[in-house]
């Protein structure tokens, strides 16, 4: 029996991530030789539940995706099956690649609805061919680094672990997610691949299983102790906590005599506020007051939150489906929308009006106002439009070519934390939505006026 | 400066995709000698808001994720950096290859809480190592078949394509999603990679953006019409629906009168019910009967069963979001644990008791039964126990090798139908969630019971 590796996602079939009408349109804009310039925002059209603003995350992966991009030829023997495309056009596919220019906000920053976080500008082919792979990426990204930076101000400055990759959606939402987590402030993953390819701190202890392929749970406990004597974590909810907690104890002192020492003991069900406490207590009477309480077990930012408030003794917590499905807002409406366009030779504005569905026309800026350290407002304007506060959208590629490094992971993570601290107060709260001012300019509503008036 | 290509998973890495504590406790059993049998249940402890019933995919990247399972050079020198294991540990990850027994479910079958959808049988590194990619895949696919089923049957027979790319969670997440879609009864995808890699057929058509790249909505439909003759679709809400059906129409006429045909006209936001009555009577009035009408936008299979209800005249759906990333029910409570394993060269069986997850001890089966063509409850019990109905696990992996070749993914989905079709009637309705009876058998409670008073 011949053995088929699993069909993943490699550089080489990266331009196959594409939608088809992509290439339909393309087609028959290559087949009209139209190749004038375009230009697309990136943006989320409106808030998801819960959420009173978003985290911007995976540019670093949109800019190779884009500076990779290319059609393998299994795709393009793929796209001759379908024969809906000329061998000219198949034959430019074969030989295309991004050389338009990118500008977008720093990875890590916040940003509101309508607001585009990428815009990208190039011949109309390149530009609308990328329209997929940059939503993919960054939605996804956006919408766990949003979702991890609630669970971690739930912890209230407790350490947060990202553990998520069993219940993320698949391989790709596994690793991306636990680079995104790390951006919006958690401490680390239980990704191993996460840690080899981003440089990402990864962490992890034992599971039920380990507990069970022993005779008993202090086998067990003494065992994996000999094998990392040095602050390993045991979980001790296997089949009664209370009990488990005694038996990390008798092993903590066991390790503490032979110069080991426990690090943590970790609960994964049951009422976490009463274990917790019992354990805590537990653990206090033997002396072992430096052995951490590390809590997991379907967490969001809002049980976490009650347990904080509860003055839980829970020194960390782990957490996994909750932020890497984003369990309660799983999607962001992000889209990816023309707004000008050349036609004879002249760049023109663009706008749709489609019901709830409407975008803004023109080469736009986001411009942010600060006051004391915090944001106070933002106004979506034009590009070059003379309006205060710091224009967001800066150059990253330029004819397909990066203008600087990107910056490094622990860069981003940097700033994304300043941006949080950045934030009102009124927009950091778990349980209401706040509400933040996004003002469009007047040139952008000349703008509109002036497309509307055109087309009544 | 240096264009890296972005960090994808590749059959190379795919061994990195592996939570830490799997290498630490792996690394305690090897370091014990420790390499008895063990068998652990993939399963899901319960259902999610809003579903009776789950469908069973991914079991064929689950597959050749294992028979391809290794450990490259790069993740070796990550490992060995971390300093938490030993060289011989290393050396023995380095040959790594999964030689352990897989019985599952077939792809495309129906299951239901605490039934184990797939079991793996080997020794007690190798079994433990390969649980989080397991549930990765399976939890995935599962999570977007299940979904995928409802839209289908809120359409009614009439065809629903799958969208989702540009929302799902990443790259991977994109392309499992289309082929889990596809399992589930979708007609096609827009993922041109899913159509490459997969065959399953590819759709699609336009966005506004190429309208909107036109002097006007006439102009855009005259030249696509003309670059696709044949069949193409048309996308007329950019500006006004109406007004885009009526242009529509006229390029339909205009096509009609040179030998060619338009297959179809999208509506993509408003009122759909509402507008597609009003664009079929404009097509009709026009004599363009033959003229389909596609409808997409944020639709949910609530809102596909309400427009089938009101007889909305659309023939075909396009879905992304909601169903790409499961959007009411974004994930599922999967587990790999432990059953039985060996200790002092005994199988003894293993179950958990922690809070609200606790688990069933020993080598188990499901069995099905079945009366007038439809499921009527399982049994969930021991392998080999005599009971009646059909034994759902089969053999699929012996000693790390395919027992015959899996089914090809046309297969899978005719089985998925056929699943749909033995369904209790009560477990297909969309708004009330209905029970299904699966039981225990006196074996395993005799387990159960044997396992908790050698704990009292």
């Amino acid at each position: 029996m011949k053995n088929i590796p699993p069909k993943l996602v490699t550089p080489e079939n990266l331009a196959g991530l594409i939608d088809l009408y992509e290439l339909s349109m393309v087609a028959s804009h290559f087949e009209q030789g139209r190749e004038g310039m375009a230009c697309f925002d990136l943006f989320v059209r409106r808030l998801p539940p819960n959420r009173s603003y978003l985290v911007f995350a995976g540019l670093e992966q949109a800019i190779r995706a884009l500076t990779s991009l290319s059609f393998s030829p299994g795709v393009i023997r793929y796209l001759r099956t379908m024969g809906l495309f000329s061998r000219a056009f198949l034959s430019y596919l074969r030989g295309f690649r991004f050389r338009g220019h990118v500008d977008a906000m720093p990875e890590g920053t916040v940003f509101f609805p309508n607001e585009p976080v990428l815009r990208v500008t190039g011949n109309l082919i390149e530009a609308q061919l990328v329209e997929t792979i940059l939503l993919n990426i960054v939605t996804h990204q956006s919408l766990i680094a949003t979702k991890a930076t609630r669970v971690v101000h739930a912890a209230q400055g407790r350490p947060v672990v990202e553990f998520g990759l069993r219940r993320s959606h698949g391989t790709d939402a596994g690793l991306q997610g636990a680079r995104a987590a790390y951006v919006a402030g958690c401490v680390g993953s239980s990704n191993v691949l996460a840690g080899q390819l981003y440089g990402i701190p990864t962490l992890g202890t034992m599971a039920h299983a380990y507990v069970q392929a022993f005779r008993s749970e202090l086998e067990a406990f003494r065992t994996f102790a000999e094998s990392f004597p040095d602050g390993t974590t045991l979980l001790i909810d296997t089949y009664d906590p209370l009990q488990g907690a005694r038996h990390a104890a008798q092993v903590a002192r066991e390790l503490a005599a032979r110069g080991g020492k426990l690090g943590a003991v970790r609960l994964d069900s049951g009422d976490l506020v009463r274990l917790s406490r019992k354990v805590r207590a537990i653990l206090d009477r033997q002396g072992l007051r430096a052995v951490k309480i590390f809590a997991s077990g379907n967490l969001s930012e809002f049980g976490i939150a009650e347990m904080c408030r509860r003055r839980a003794p829970i020194d960390a917590f782990g957490v996994g489906t909750e932020m890497s499905v984003s369990q309660d807002a799983p999607s962001l409406d992000s889209v990816y929308k023309l707004s000008e366009v050349e036609i004879d030779g002249k760049l023109v504005s663009r706008m749709k009006f489609s019901t709830g569905k409407a975008t803004f026309p023109g080469r736009k800026q986001v411009y942010r106002r600060e006051k004391h350290g915090r944001y106070i407002g933002d106004v979506l304007g034009l590009e070059g439009e003379a309006i205060q506060g710091s224009p967001l959208l800066r150059p990253v590629l330029h004819a397909g070519k990066l203008l600087q490094r990107l910056p490094s992971l622990e860069t981003i993570r940097r700033h994304a934390a300043a941006e949080q601290r950045r934030l009102p107060i009124s927009l950091l709260r778990l349980h209401t939505v706040g509400r933040y001012p996004v003002r469009l300019s007047a040139g952008l509503r000349r703008e509109i006026r002036r497309f509307r008036k055109s087309f009544s």
